[in-house]
């Protein structure tokens, strides 16, 4: 009774004003285009006037992220009772941005599932009295870790300030990640050409792809609950590519 | 390597201060008392003083809840491209309080995810105006469908006001739950002996289950991202039952 009888599959559910450079699919042979930082900017500002202000955002976000690490990190073999006394660890790595936030959002996420987070933080950064109290399962440091380490978790780009690359909190913790042997997540990471100074083998994008460099890894994407008509408003017809699932693999087409 | 090597498991991993008159487990065996409403809404409150805000609460019940109900709609084998034309239609029960808050939430997520969505609520409820901008994917309705449906959510139930349960539009919500084929999830239904007019096939209880009747069917569990540390304050001994997921089944131990 779900078959489909005659009517011929559409794989181009998304068209967007302006193509970018790069077009990515699901595995079921959806077509993602790529879109620009500017539309995806604007994107989020009419979803943020329409009431998915930072704060879901930021909880929809790491949960998410805090699904595909767990999943990254061994999923049901690694984390059962059995296995309680070698929990994983993941060094989680932030700058003093909303990515930053995802990742912190992220982290806690993880934390709260009996993985070791230690969360690195450039040592300027003002901690909100209102965050600390979400934060006491992670373990807080502007010293990145000596100790072997299972997942990187990379939030240290942010889309427009690209003079923190310059800076030595953002040099050290990025030598750190690419010196390390453990792998790389990247979190909603800038558009090729911008940060990256991190190589990553997964990259983590939010509603739509930005087009990323090869340095970002295996591209996947993340439903951060934005309804079709906030698309159609910034001139963007959707339909969701997620199926059931709110993390998807996206291949270059 | 991720073998453990002679320390015995420990399965009672949650020690809470009164246990309640049930008790569940896990696939994996771990013990899941049940707990009293009063400390449930302790919980919470303590929850809420570290930061984990009714907003996100509710953002991440409804992620997890329409998790659940995409699985139980048929999951990947029913979301695919080539079913598109046959989207799955779930009406949603929703009473004027945090239960009907949480079911709106979800289905949110699953308007989303193109699942089509009846949202039924009594007429006298004024939606608040930052909420109808994030509804406009649902089909709002005060009469019950006449078509056929393939689950019914159910978010009549507040775990306090059993007096909502004599008003018409109650009534006429839970009579039609019951004479209709559909399959009834319940969502964070109360306890025992408070409300329950509507028999469920599921539940899902959020963080520590309630001593649920058989009226509430299979009983699953959401993780809605209290760290151990709040559970302590309220006297709770806690470790995570939910390895890498967010939503595990449970069962009469």
């Amino acid at each position: 009774e779900n078959i489909l009888e005659g009517k011929p599959v559409v794989y181009r559910q998304i068209v967007v004003p302006q193509p970018g450079p790069k077009e990515y699919c699901t595995d079921s042979g959806l077509v993602v285009p790529s879109i620009s930082y500017e539309l995806h900017k604007r994107l989020l500002s009419a979803a943020e006037r329409y009431g998915l202000t930072l704060e879901r955002r930021l909880e929809m976000t790491g949960v998410c992220a805090s699904q595909m690490t767990l999943t990254l990190l061994g999923g049901p073999n690694r984390f059962t009772p059995k296995n309680l006394h070698q929990r994983p660890t993941v060094a989680l790595l932030c700058g003093p941005h909303v990515q930053g936030a995802q990742g912190i959002s992220c982290g806690r996420h993880l934390a709260n599932h009996e993985v070791e987070v230690i969360l690195f933080l450039p040592n300027f950064v003002k901690l909100l009295d209102s965050w600390v109290t979400l934060l006491f399962s992670l373990f807080i440091s502007t010293d990145l870790p000596d100790t072997p380490v299972d997942l990187i978790i990379n939030c240290l780009d942010c889309h427009e300030n690209t003079f923190l690359m310059d800076q030595p909190w953002y040099r050290a913790a990025a030598d750190w990640a690419n010196q390390n042997r453990a792998p790389v997540l990247s979190l909603d990471p800038p558009v090729s050409g911008q940060g990256h100074a991190v190589e990553a083998k997964w990259s983590l994008s939010l509603c739509l792809p930005l087009p990323l460099a090869e340095g970002a890894g295996r591209v996947y994407l993340c439903d951060i609950g934005i309804p079709r008509q906030v698309f159609q408003e910034v001139g963007i017809k959707y339909h969701s590519p997620f199926g059931c699932k709110f993390v998807i693999p996206l291949h270059s087409a």
